[in-house]
């Protein structure tokens, strides 16, 4: 399969890496200059599960679009959730009818986004358990084992997303074919909007807010918002299963863990993600005529930081 | 006037010091020994307004109550808020049916603890602009002017009331007899329950808090939270005029200062006084059906960074 991979980042390393061992096409695009010239230099060099193995990719500045000469068949986004629209601007020059886009990122509303870009029957959306790290330019660690679940967004999407389904199987990727990923995606943005932001906003890892005498009655009040947001979109979120599977991290190997928000906001000092997470149930429930005043603190608190620290 | 003055803090040394210089009976109770014994030793030493002085003031541990063996004409309620209660159980002794207690303290609910210990008719409210800040053990630094504004809070306790006053405006300490205090509490509880929570939870002074976009909307979120709580007390607040008496503090010398809750909190790991500003307004607001999930997470944000940083 001939698949573009817009941001070469961890995820996007790992996807490509993994696929591209799988005797796919792969060509990455990524917006970071340095990363760019380390891949084209020495290729993409990963640790994976301790062993290194470096792969030889074309890599694309999102100017340079121009010159691959043709479009994606199937193009995988993992870029940060607010570069997602400006991305995908820039690439416009290698979507055509036939381009089908997965988007895999945590969060909510990117489906929004992504059809000003593509028909609704050449998107498929998805989650991935998957992890990875990056190291430095051109540099991942890829450790463990992880899932990929995804579902054609319309009807008409469903014979190529089984040939996505098919590749990625191929790559050992282990996909999940879902007859309800919206469901997979609001619960797993619930554990992003409850950890992602409160870790960050209170500076703790996932282990330390879950000791606090306050975690449960923060996690529940914020996953009731979520679910009445979702239901909205016809998803029936199991707001009781979904606090015990967030709950669970606070005494699993995962606790001593920072989130990726924490990481970015306080650790980077980067614009976080939380447009896509808090924010989007925010914006959602304005729209439903729903309040969700603890998504909306949230959300200004860590505007708030960004703009406290210096983010960009 | 014979005066007790329950809390040798910043605050309660400055009122100790005015009132003793005009010629009142003042005595102390602080429940922090190296003060106490700093305070028998040397006296309370204050820098006051640039001159150095020295008052000597009997001072007592709440368990050395008893060795005052008669009962206060009037109590000064200076502890902190969370205190408050345990100090006047353990001062019990020195109350008597003609002992009036006055409180000055920030925030809302004090009369419903003080309430347990007088009668209303024996219970004057207020609120005070004085500022004082404590340098060490039996150290006050007092600067700048400042006013007291009070009320009995009850009918009957005007007479005794007007004679506080009297009492005040001898010491220099520029009261007023107050129509309305409890506007005045509210209104001042809008100051902290903005500032002090946002100030806390952001890491920031006053004027980094306000230089951010979300600013206005957080203090208009909160404000409107204490003014339907407070409607419910009789209390008619005026939003508008509230959110522009503390938007103003954000270009004001006070900008670059830190809330005393974040001194607390960040500076020195210390208990906050939250469940008498936003918390109190949450637990009135269940009491009388009103929603207030501003002032409900921001204490809970605040409550979980407490056992964080291991504030006692």
């Amino acid at each position: 399969m001939k698949i573009t991979i817009l941001g070469a980042g961890g995820m996007g390393s790992r996807f490509a890496l993994m696929l591209h061992k799988a005797e796919n096409d792969v060509t990455l695009v990524d917006g970071w200059q340095q990363n760019i010239d380390a891949i084209r230099k020495d290729g993409l060099q990963a640790e994976f599960n301790g062993e290194p193995v470096t792969v030889h990719l074309p890599i694309y500045a999102p100017a340079e679009i121009d010159q691959l000469g043709e479009k994606a068949e199937l193009i995988i986004a993992f870029t940060k959730s607010n570069q997602l629209k400006a991305m995908f601007e820039q690439v416009r020059p290698i979507i055509g009818p036939d381009t089908y886009v997965l988007c895999l990122l945590n969060g909510i509303g990117h489906e929004d986004i992504l059809q000003e870009f593509v028909a609704a029957d050449h998107l498929i959306l998805g989650i991935t358990m998957w992890t990875a790290g990056m190291t430095g330019p051109g540099h991942v660690t890829l450790l463990g084992e992880g899932e990929v679940e995804l579902q054609n967004f319309a009807p008409a999407g469903l014979a190529f997303t089984k040939e996505v389904v098919s590749a990625f199987a191929a790559a050992g990727l282990n996909p999940k074919y879902s007859e309800n990923v919206k469901y997979a995606i609001w619960r797993k943005a619930c554990v992003n909007g409850t950890l992602n932001s409160l870790c960050s906003i209170l500076d703790c890892n996932i282990g330390e807010l879950g000791a606090t005498a306050e975690a449960e009655a923060l996690l529940k009040a914020i996953i009731a918002e979520f679910a009445q947001v979702a239901a909205h979109e016809g998803v029936t979120l199991d707001e009781a299963e979904v606090y015990t599977h967030i709950a669970q991290t606070f005494t699993a190997a995962i606790a001593a863990h920072y989130p990726s928000m924490y990481q970015d906001l306080i650790v980077n000092h980067r614009a976080t993600e939380i447009d896509f997470i808090n924010g989007a149930v925010w914006q959602k429930g304005q729209r439903y005529g729903i309040a969700t005043p603890y998504c909306a603190l949230l959300t200004q608190l860590i505007h708030a930081k960004e703009q406290l620290v210096g983010a960009k």
